[in-house]
């Protein structure tokens, strides 16, 4: 069934939806979304929930009077389509304050005041109900090397995630951070550039099993990585914490395209992943599938209920597919033939050590490594192909 | 029906096939493929037609009776099979010699040495019925700007091209030139780098008309351009003589793979516009579909087979889904709403121009500008979500 | 020297030092410039002139009487200040009505709007004196392959393109047309992304002598493409027109660095082209050296200015350079060793046609093919190390 | 000076200068290069040491007398010439036995096989007194999702970490690991593609003190990374133990170009880093400084030389203008109108913690966050400009 309901967990942006068609080269092509109007569309449409920066809800500078006003407004209509709000994050990236950065900027007031600003976020998301705030640091970078001490701007963002760490947990709030990495744009370089990056930056935290990753398909793929790799070593350290979907058309700017309009063999190895990757073959990650996109400049208001739908029904037409996949005997014996389930065999024996490796001379002295010349084909493309038929829907 | 036959078209360069599996980090993972073999095996696969290097049939430094042998070898397997020959190239890259590339190496005496080894080429192909000699310059560049004049090096590539096109008229050969454009690798930089910078040079020569392009998916890919748009321009421009079908994940070394192992959706674009792109509804391009991949290295001879069989087999696949696209009335509908056929209709009026056009204040004066603003949305990512759900095989 | 003055024909756009900061993830960080005071400023660091597009001057949908008075205000400080206009450019790109493009959106009356938009800014340009009309078809492209019909964008790029030579012939106009090719962004895929397929364009119009380019640094260097050996392909067809110089860190969005703060060894091979790559050694091209940058969206008016001198400087710098390098003795040497100049000698003798190479025995049957094995190098990376010691001004 | 001495530790991978202008488009250009010769011409120029892998001393399938006489013959030369080899490495990519990689092979009993190599190759780093030993994993990847378990990858490497890390301490070596990422090339994608991937992992290890990166210049810009940013968070996480100097122009295929022969402006910022970046502003890595290129495939034995004495030319021409960049009083003055130093004060106040951040009023409520527009410029661009002015020599 390829309807979505609440049960699959799509959820959406404010932003994204509400994207109103600026770009670095023209204006908005669309008014405003009302929030209120957006999530009843959206509770139309199949989805589990509504995410939102602080700026998108209220805009930047409001009274708390009409920052209270919009949150109400929010309240009530999450009440009345029982849409709920699984995720918040901050905008420390669109004002002028923060051009050079939030955690990271080089001028230390500007430091403060996006702390201030998150701590005010995380407690609107736990009084929704949110579970994870995610950081996005798009403007943590620097275009000029000279320009930002990077040792330096680590130490603050590590300053600044404790800080932000030991108030949920004085508060007792139930929630964790997601970090979101990024390659580049709007800074020529952003700091923790990859899924990688960032989980070596967890690491160094005080509280590391508070803080995990909310890749992002694009993000990942501006830099030429494979994004469903990515996700793999992500869920290998336990920190696939929240997920951000979208398309992307090979090393450009960063293009928000609706999920699987971009890579679509990633994208089917993704959703495999997420969905039959589980130690038992059930779901490997059992959040949010957050849609963070952007309907296409061209579009007016119908092309942006449209394009909601389309992240949606992709995403559950992969995921018929990729049970197909799995189901399929042919495909499990060219598994079964690439040896695919044999890297599960730890490669030392049951209490081998270097010492009981060293003296086997099967595994050395006799091994007869010129065997590997015009045979033991590991039948890789035949197994890429019927991931393929798969896709299409051919077999 | 996804069953390759000769009436597809379907042929593979000699060098494909028996790709051995040297790659810059590695040798060999299987023996050389006798041609005999090969294009028995092809036959049995259902292709059409074999292509090959001078260098791929007999090695470079051949004596007269070893090449003329090899020779003799293959016109006897193309009787015994019906295959046929229908294009062939020339290796001015591999050897020593050509360390600086063969029509525009600096060294005059490898430029004269490079010519002399295409006419011979011409000849073999001539005789063996083949109406295309590709020229992949692939040696034909720099890594380094001061270590070649660029605007010599296109000179001396035109001077070699005419020379070699008045080769071929005298000689009353039924053959045209097809240039493969390759943005790098194995050349830091490589001259006539696109698509577009091919059809340009092209523009220069003495006989334009005998001078087309070989263009080869994932070589526009490899500059993050969109190949089936290179191949509306190079049909827009008369100049699509043979094409290179593969596969490529994203901007990275040359991978080969096989034709929709890489970019799907361009793949299924492609295979829309070749087949269903023509005037009238039909092909676009009526030449080979020439295979120009390498079965992966993890494989043995199996997976050779396998692979070539995958390259039709997707190919076929990708028909059939871009004739149901194109039947399909919700299609038709939605290309419609997207004014996509509009394009076609002249801007200007009959009998109109510039003068009318200003006179016109409906064009201008009178014209709503601000209409476009919340409106007039062109419903393009519904468009391209049918297309999603058609390569999907989902309707 | 490296102060600038009108002689070294340094020209900006006023969209340039404009700027004012916006990006697809946050708004303006720096007031509008007021373009009297702009073209001061200019003055003040030894600018030539001053481009812009009619938008930039007079904000989109002003009255005639506003725009007349900008025009006014324009034509005073040009006169107060003696900066010269000798390029405008149309913004077909930002307004909502451009959403799919304006020469070629699939709507039929917005084409119509464009070339009226177009044909209003040449009367302008004609007014100020400009010599060239530049055409950034950014908007012309797709993010979907099925929502344009490439050859019938092109074919509707062609009409547009005719008319306008046609009003320019008949006008009397001494302006030329100069295409502004780029890959991507703002669309997935934009029509004639490189040098090379707006060359190939430009081929197939009415009036190609009146049509050449104005290629931009960042463009090229978006798709991987070597920008100076795009100029020195585009030199070669005769067809430099203009340049927009910037810097761009590689394949991602479009950063409008300053001159050289991006790829430095191809600004070298650049300016070292522009400067003594004509037949005699002189200039290759006389034109304005243009500007086409963003000042960082971290800066303010001090910075912008800054920014707008780096330029300058950066330029004479690498000219000075340039011109050590071609002096310096031991290069000459190195480039002898490298037999670069040996490629301006045709590969054919004089009078010399197929016939007769196919006769030269040397030229193939006692050729000495193996000699190239472990000798005759190049001497290509000692040329590039001496490039690179004169670029740091280490010689 | 620019003169090269062993205390500036240039170090040389015996496969660098040893590349035989093999690629995957053409055989040797040269033949190979005697270990002895090599270390010879390496003392003569004034290198500080030789590394290798295993197979590059002696051929892969040498009986155990051919390997011990190519051993003692690089150990009489050592003696002879008073060079050092502080690092090796074991090729697990070149032999098909490892085709589809050495840990991370589906096939186990390759995996032992692979396992056995280094265990042998430690020993013969530690005879030869190395202190590192690398593991580039070059074909421990994919090509296609289906066909690798990443996360299964991923426990198989550390499962050979692991056990490697115990032998070493067993046996009492002073040996620590260097992993070195690189993201794709031979394979489609590689495991571990960036540091951060890399730094990640390291996390898992059960003895994570003994296993640092050994990053090179041209895998991290492959990913469009900016590399001194991302040995900066390597120095961050206290794991630079090695690494690999060289050039690369942009993503795309491995170039291997001499060091300072790609981006200028990075090679720039990583000599500052290295010699500058230490928390005296000494030096903030001690390690060797090892060359990891090919002598581009045009050269013959004079290239090598002239390619190997141009890495260390450039570096220490580099080093000389990082030094007087870092003296330069109005660079002093820029920096500290950036702010940059600023960055190293924390955001919070001495004992302050978010309860004194939550009733700072200055932070939030007070704070003029509206005073950033058009104001307090950051003056990077001017920073950027004095940066390229040292590297240019100009100051």
């Amino acid at each position: 069934m390829v309807t979505p309901t609440p049960a699959d967990k799509f959820t959406f942006g404010l932003w994204t939806i509400g994207y109103n068609g600026t770009d670095p080269f023209g204006g908005p092509t669309r008014p405003a979304l009302d929030v209120v109007h957006a999530v009843e569309k959206l509770a139309e449409l199949g989805a589990y929930g509504l995410t939102f920066h602080d700026d998108d809800l209220f805009t930047f500078g409001s009274t708390d009077a009409e920052r209270q006003n919009q949150i109400d407004r929010l309240k009530q209509v999450l009440a009345d389509t029982g849409l709920v709000v699984p995720m918040v994050t901050t905008n420390l990236f669109s004002p002028p304050v923060f051009k050079d950065g939030g955690f990271t900027s080089n001028d230390r007031s500007v430091r403060r005041y996006a702390l201030r600003k998150v701590l005010r976020q995380i407690d609107l998301g736990a009084e929704l109900g949110a579970k994870t705030l995610v950081m996005w640091g798009g403007r943590e970078g620097a275009e000029y090397d000279a320009a930002k001490d990077i040792r330096q701007a680590l130490e603050r963002y590590r300053e600044g995630v404790n800080l932000l760490s030991e108030y949920v947990i004085d508060k007792g709030y139930d929630i964790r951070f997601a970090i979101e990495p990024k390659p580049n744009e709007p800074r020529g370089d952003i700091l923790l550039p990859t899924v990688g990056h960032a989980l070596a930056f967890i690491g160094s935290l005080e509280h590391p099993d508070m803080v995990g990753l909310n890749p992002e398909v694009g993000h990942e793929q501006m830099a030429g990585l494979n994004f469903a790799a990515g996700i793999a070593q992500a869920l290998y350290h336990g920190k696939l914490f929240h997920i951000d979907l979208n398309g992307q058309r090979g090393i450009k700017y960063d293009q928000d395209l609706v999920f699987g309009h971009g890579d679509l063999h990633n994208a089917f190895a993704l959703v495999d992943l997420l969905e039959n990757g589980g130690p038992d073959g059930g779901q490997a990650y059992d959040g949010p599938r957050h849609f963070d996109y952007k309907p296409s400049r061209t579009e007016d208001e119908t092309g942006v209920w449209d394009s909601a739908a389309a992240n949606m029904r992709t995403y559950l037409l992969l995921k018929e597919r990729a049970a197909a996949f799995r189901a399929d005997p042919e495909v499990q014996e060219a598994l079964q033939a690439a040896r695919v389930a044999e890297l599960a065999q730890p490669t030392l024996g049951v209490g081998e050590g270097y010492a009981e490796l060293l003296a086997d001379r099967s595994a050395f002295e006799d091994f007869d490594a010129d065997a590997y010349f015009g045979a033991k084909g590991f039948g890789f493309v035949r197994l890429q192909q019927l991931a393929t038929e798969h896709l299409l829907g051919a077999r």
